[in-house]
């Protein structure tokens, strides 16, 4: 007879933020949580986003049974492109994420080709041994779920992104009786979202912002442009609210931000009236003060209309002297300096710039340490894994854990790749799997090592010099003055005394070279602009003999 | 007669955070306050610091007078020997300022070639037509002052870097009563920090720290290794106080802490007896719960002491497990990544780390909001110019300086290198003087262009690929394969494939090649690449004709 044993298989999300992806494997059956993507950080140069390593899924093709996804953001759907195209199984969420599921997988050309199912928060589905009770959370999306998923080894609660708002802007508040009423079964273990872990009290309800607001748009003389996340759907009804409150219309742009208006309004999670709401053409030829315009760029991207405002190179509209512009967002860290530059930019054009600093403009959509210990309190759990987050909030949310009563040894802070196995109800480690970084940049998934990372970060400390040389074919005598050729390495004013010296250096070097004459003239000009610079250019020799 | 003029030449430190320098002209003579450098942002790519632009203190070479040093942070002084190279003339600072400066001068190899002149907190000093006074205000570093400058134009103060501590670690108040004398001798205008200026309230004492100390070290069961600036000489106080308090030795590591706690307790800012301290050798062998040691790295630096020991690369000693490690510190706006991935990797190793998020072991030496407009009420004055702070900041203070009723048009919110002119009391804009970025990186200073800053981007983003064709003298025949090199493309098991089809592409290219071989070649590889991989490597092709 086989064991009695459930496997957690952390394979994102852990000891980082983003690309959120757990497996829950039991007998020979796979259950997958999310699948999501991450945003590099500002040394991983070049690199588009990062996705979870799914080796062993493939490894195990065969025993995915199906996918949930808990919600619609980036972070926890935004590799579902990558998966589907190793792993066609059925893809379980509430309506409002499969409308962005839709919507994602048509950008990729994938529409319909996925196996799709919806399923209510409230209700529960059979995915092979797995029971799986959506639950409702709240969070800064509407329709997102945690998941009660009944297992033969026993109950596990995933709580996804979550906080406990008493007056969320749907006015749909996290689902209190079902966590109370997994206590009652008995929680064989909780695992939940560590992101605020070392911000104490209770995180505001999203309804602050409607105050914000309301100051903002009662102090605003011409028009009030809001820049947020594309899938802040409940962000956007708040500033619609606003708009008609202040008899304004709301221009939507930009496509992702126009693309998920529609899928919430469709969807009956927004409620915008169809008659206060205006094109951008339409706005711009309206009086300053009846004009709100919702776009992205919230995180200073320079691409994203609000970092085209900011430096003056937007197509439909432009920065107006007397706009002001809400930010309404919390930088990503790592974002903080994109962000603060855009604003700085803005202010110079001339716009009074608001963000989080200046007004309470934003919340966030995560549990702070007292909702954390609610959480703990409403599902009692016999062990506790901390997810999502740094180690630093992994950490500090296994302290809070303790506070409430769990015991030490009964806390598992884990890493991605790293195996947890609960067998006849006791928890122990299992084997690694493999969990690597897989970084996406242009059409290439997996194809820029850490090598490749670090040659690009050598190229662009301090640039490259390359060096062409002419041999006679049977004598290193050269045949003509060595060529060089550098990139990012210094001004163009200034090569012309360097790459002089470098010529003598070379030719020096060439005269005297026995063995392998590339090299050692590499390393001569290399050693030698070190000398005269204190920089490592990489350097590149041709030979060419005649 | 010459009019009665005073210009204002801002040099650094408006609309950016650093590299802090102001210079006063009145007739022929220019006074200049502070020479700082300034940490280069994640996007400028190899670059170590940045520096004022000089130029037109070079241009003026005569008629500059003297230097003022509020305080002995880099953001303040580092740029002195760059300065000095230029520029020869007496610099003025308190005791301690000037011990910092000496040890600076010291490591650039230019000791004793400086005319430092100390003047105490509370006297005064005649540089040209500028009579000087110094007053002490309170700030993360001791003995640091603002300074009131009194010309025939009027008097202007200019507050440095400071915040208003009622319990500083030294016993030592901003000077309250000289600036309420200055507002009844009249001040002209006032130029003040506003590092803080969206930051509500006042910034708490550094007093505060003290019990967030004594509640790390109560808990502490193994050794308490506690980060911070080299150049925070009051935290090195508060630690020592602690340690003592706790009966635990104190080993103060790494050059520069080193040098700054010598020159403290040298100049009678550090009070920490003999006995009490213990080099990190006798640390090493002491029982761990006796110990502190202070270090340098709370920016998360790769190179600094806690960067090292995060990675366990440090020479001295390691992390072991059981360690607190404290944070003491507030990341730079930027260093965010590299603080968090510190903290992380440090509790990976084993350690406790405690940081702002976790316990108020840092606090602000800027005034906030509150401060600001105390300051504003204490000087009174007709004119009000915010300095030190990106433009947000800037345009925050002078809110904050027309609600306590400086009326908007005597409210300067300048840039670098505006200058500003006071003639009979009145304010108007001066011309512009040059104020670009001035990079240093490893021994050139202001030979990084935007060019070269753009080339290091691109090579950054997608890296190098080389081309190198032997051709026929006469016609486009190959006279063997394209060799194909790359950099930072793609890992090196994918080359292959990529490179076989463009050896075909470059084949093809030379074959239909008329007019410029090597530019068709790079385009054309170019092309193939970014259709193939949707990267843009620069693409260099070496054509050699035998």
């Amino acid at each position: 007879m086989k064991e009695n044993k459930l496997r957690i298989i952390p394979l994102g999300g852990l000891g980082e933020v983003g690309r959120n992806m757990m497996a829950y494997e039991y007998h020979d059956q796979i259950l997958v949580v999310d699948t999501g993507m991450m945003f590099p950080e500002n040394d991983m140069l070049g690199i588009d986003y990062i996705i979870p390593d799914i080796t062993y899924l493939k490894q195990n093709r065969s025993k995915v049974a199906g996918i949930v996804i808990t919600h619609g953001h980036e972070d926890h759907i935004g590799a579902i492109h990558h998966v589907l195209e190793e792993i066609q199984v059925p893809i379980f969420a509430t309506p409002l994420t499969i409308g962005l599921l839709e919507a994602k997988l048509a950008r990729y050309g994938m529409a319909g080709k996925a196996d799709l199912r919806t399923v209510q928060a409230g209700q529960s589905v059979q995915i092979g041994p797995f029971k799986v009770e959506f639950f409702h959370v709240c969070h800064s999306i509407p329709d997102g779920v945690g998941l009660g998923i009944e297992t033969p080894a026993g109950l596990v609660v995933h709580s996804g992104d979550y906080k406990f708002d008493h007056t969320p802007v749907d006015n749909w508040p996290s689902d209190y009786a079902k966590l109370a009423e997994f206590s009652q079964r008995g929680v064989l273990a909780l695992l939940a979202d560590s992101t605020n872990a070392d911000r104490p009290g209770w995180t505001p309800s999203e309804r602050v912002i409607d105050g914000a607001l309301d100051q903002v748009f009662s102090q605003a003389r011409g028009r009030v442009i809001i820049a947020s996340f594309a899938s802040l759907i409940s962000r956007m009804q708040q500033v619609a609210n606003a708009a008609q409150r202040f008899n304004r219309k709301v221009a939507f742009v930009g496509t992702s931000m126009q693309d998920n208006m529609r899928i919430g309004r469709k969807l009956g999670y927004l409620e915008i009236p169809e008659d206060w709401m205006v094109s951008i053409e339409q706005a711009r030829s309206m009086p300053e003060s009846e004009v709100v315009i919702m776009c992205t760029g919230s995180q200073g991207e320079p691409s994203s209309i609000l970092g085209r405002l900011s430096t003056g190179t937007n197509r439909l509209f432009d920065i107006i002297p007397g706009d002001t512009v809400v930010l309404s967002s919390h930088p990503i860290p790592g974002n903080e300096e994109n962000v603060f530059r855009t604003i700085n930019r803005l202010f110079q054009r001339g716009a009074n710039v608001i963000y989080e600093n200046i007004a309470p403009v934003h919340v966030s959509g995560h549990a702070s340490q007292e909702e954390m210990k609610l959480l703990l309190h409403l599902t009692k759990p016999r062990y506790f894994v901390p997810m999502h987050g740094e180690i630093r909030h992994l950490k500090q949310h296994a302290v809070l854990a303790q506070m409430v009563g769990v015991p030490a040894e009964n806390i598992a802070t884990l890493e991605n790749g790293q195996v947890l196995e609960f067998v006849d109800g006791e928890m122990r480690l299992g084997e690694r799997v493999p969990s690597s970084y897989v970084f996406v940049d242009g059409t290439g998934v997996g194809d820029v090592s850490a090598e490749v990372m670090r040659e690009r970060e050598a190229l662009s400390r301090d640039g490259i010099v390359l060096v062409n040389l002419r041999l006679a074919h049977d004598t290193n005598r050269l045949l003509s003055e060595p060529e060089i050729l550098s990139k990012g390495f210094v001004v163009a004013r200034d090569t012309e005394e360097i790459f002089t010296a470098v010529r003598r250096k070379v030719t020096e070097t060439v005269s005297r070279a026995n063995g392998s004459l590339q090299k050692d003239v590499e390393q001569a000009v290399g050693n030698y602009l070190y000398g005269e610079t204190h920089r490592r250019p990489m350097v590149f020799v041709n030979v060419s003999r005649f």
